[in-house]
């Protein structure tokens, strides 16, 4: 594990940023560091951002790695002999697909997501029922030509995407294997911090099918949800006939509603691109058969927006544990040696088994308390010549801070994150 | 670690491929399973091959953060604006970048290297001599519209590069900077498994200062170098008044010439980028001064074909340690069961340090010796009839294998990998 010094750390935090930027997600993340919008849609991810966005990253990965999928990255440009046997090529995905010729006059497009190329490239791959079943996934830059990119993180132009697609020989393989991922989404956004619900939905854009959307709560939610808090049943308000109040069908809880945050989605792609690519396999009996898909997203970059909608208060963001840039905010207060010499012992020792963000900037205890409220780093541990030989620990999340010794404070820590095994 | 069943692994082997491929590193990439491609100088990484970028970039990642260097990531999109003030936008930085409209008339560009970007970042996130010296980096897709793309994955039109910008006070500094990254890219490159040599070049597209480049020795190079084996002094033949069995001006001993593929560059841009941008910083006695940079880049992908040419026999790619998919190969022939149970018993011993692939295929031993010696891992071990107990240990650049005990054969790898800390 690390020790940052916050002295050296590229991106600066800051007090007021682009007045056009009215999502709390962008404001935030850039007044932290985070993350520098270059325009409508697009960000850069400061190093801060990077962490986040590896963390969530490496909880997808665990969990689609336990359900035997398979990483793989494909290219973002596409063909528009490939898109044209689906027939995506010619509208364009709806519009969003980006599309252009380059200096040989070639027709090239950017991935809005990669349907066409993992099934083209399962027409190769994939010619027995000894294949099958196939579950593959990458995370990747996605492009999309969104008409409206007003939401920060949450609608980008370009942004990474997680995007599983899955291959059996029958439907009800694809069945249960949709409903593993189903359950394995849940478990990522709840790693993440995200208390999310399933809804059906309809396809939109990528699939003709039914299809599960999985909605977080926040007030930045394009959509409205009622749903209970009792047992997670759940629906788009558009396409339910239940409302706030009315009782729950499956646990007779009276239901809520909210606005809420589209996380993640997944289709039911039946046998619509694989026909479509004549990707067949020879089943055991010798007999052509046509391959059942389904397709699965996450948006990464999003899910890190909608972390900080539902996560943060007046101060700033409060990042969850299993997603949080650093474990530990170690705040120096003044600039005696002495001082500054405890502070960076406690760092080291902490630092074996955890990532320390070490505020060693000469600026006022003011500023330096505001900063670390504004990044929300889970544990703040505020070492000041006041309190000295005692430290102030404070979880981000809570009002009160506590005076204790710093071994007392080594002994939090390592009861917040190690022996839960978050890190 | 973990043990990976080849029945199940996405990405099969095949005897024949599309005869226009005339790059061997395309073609053995392609035949083992590591990669496969879409058009021209683009490239799905299969599972296989997304292993080996991986191993490539923690290398990377591992000497840069050792540097002080900090990771972020920038995105593909460019804007014209950005890109006009180092009038690179104009002439599409010599031809190679990707521009087009979106479907509101605003220019886009794909980005083929960061100058801009970063610069333009850097004036909003630099005032001060103490936010210098500046060391980021990235590990990100570059678009490039090669006229050429020929080489399988030497020249891409999409590929995964690391660049690295420094922003320093003065030129010594950048000067200092500039020499330890050098020597981190030997490093680098020596941990790849690549010889290589570095040679001062022009700048090219990239830079109109001078510039080093890194060349690595195979047949497939479009390069000539003169170079000196012993003391590792070498230049480019077209700007050397060397040659091929003069004594080597560094240590007199007698010179070689070879054909030299460019694995990385670095560049001195001196304050060209940073005055385009006016990216300033007050120093010490309250002055504005102009910004030193310089650009270190390592394509990545390229580096994966890189490794390929240089490191082959006539039956396949022979990985160095370090970047191989898998630590070792378990092949197992036959199918009777307490041949099976043997061999995966020793997989689950090895796979607890180690990263195993696990021929459990149903093919006669002949296809699945092939195929071994195709995909290349460093340690095959057999398991068959003929042999049990023992096993043959064979290590992938040698000729002959030995029979040993299951015992021994974890010892070995052991000491081959564990030890020497290379996983």
């Amino acid at each position: 594990m690390s020790i940052q010094y916050q002295s050296k750390l590229f991106g600066r935090t800051r007090k007021d940023i682009n007045a056009e930027e009215v999502s709390i997600n962008a404001q935030l993340l850039t007044r932290a560091g985070f993350v520098e919008k270059s325009m409508s849609g697009v960000f850069t991810f400061l190093p801060l951002g990077l962490r986040v966005i590896k963390k969530i990253e490496n909880i997808i990965r665990e969990e689609l790695n336990n359900l035997g999928a398979q990483e793989l990255l494909m290219p973002s440009f596409q063909s528009k002999e490939v898109w044209s046997k689906s027939g995506r090529w010619q509208d364009k995905v709806g519009g969003i697909m980006y599309q252009f010729k380059d200096s040989s006059g070639k027709d090239l497009g950017l991935a809005p997501s990669h349907e066409e190329m993992i099934t083209d490239l399962v027409t190769r791959q994939v010619n027995s029922y000894k294949d099958l079943p196939l579950y593959v996934y990458q995370i990747q830059n996605k492009f999309r030509d969104e008409p409206r990119a007003k939401s920060g993180l949450l609608r980008g132009r370009e942004f990474l995407m997680k995007d599983l697609y899955s291959f059996t020989a029958t439907a009800a393989e694809k069945e249960t294997f949709y409903q593993s991922v189903h359950d394995a989404y849940l478990r990522i956004f709840t790693r993440m911090g995200l208390r999310s619900f399933s809804v059906e939905a309809s396809g939109g854009a990528m699939s003709k099918k039914y299809s599960h959307e999985f909605m977080v709560i926040t007030q930045a939610g394009e959509d409205q949800t009622v749903f209970c808090e009792h047992c997670g049943w759940a629906q788009n308000i558009e396409i339910s006939r239940l409302k706030k109040g009315d009782k729950c069908p499956k646990c007779s809880s009276i239901l809520k509603q909210e606005k809420t945050v589209e996380a993640g989605n997944i289709f039911d792609q039946e046998t619509i691109y694989t026909d479509a690519f004549k990707a067949k396999y020879i089943d055991q009996t010798g007999k052509e058969q046509s391959i059942h898909m389904a397709a699965f997203g996450i948006g990464i970059s999003r899910a890190m927006g909608t972390i900080v909608e539902a996560s943060h208060d007046e101060r700033g963001i409060i990042w969850p544990d299993q997603v949080t840039p650093f474990n530990v905010h170690i705040v120096v207060l003044g600039d005696e040696p002495e001082l500054l010499t405890a502070a960076k012992k406690l760092a080291e020792k902490l630092s074996t088994e955890l990532d320390i963000l070490f505020d060693d900037r000469d600026l006022s205890p003011g500023q330096k308390m505001y900063d670390a409220d504004l990044i929300g780093i889970p544990i703040q541990i505020i070492v000041g010549k006041k309190n000295a030989p005692k430290v102030e620990f404070k979880i981000r999340s809570q009002k009160e801070a506590e005076l204790i010794t710093m071994t007392e404070a080594i002994e939090r820590c390592q009861k917040y994150y190690v022996k839960k095994d978050i890190r």
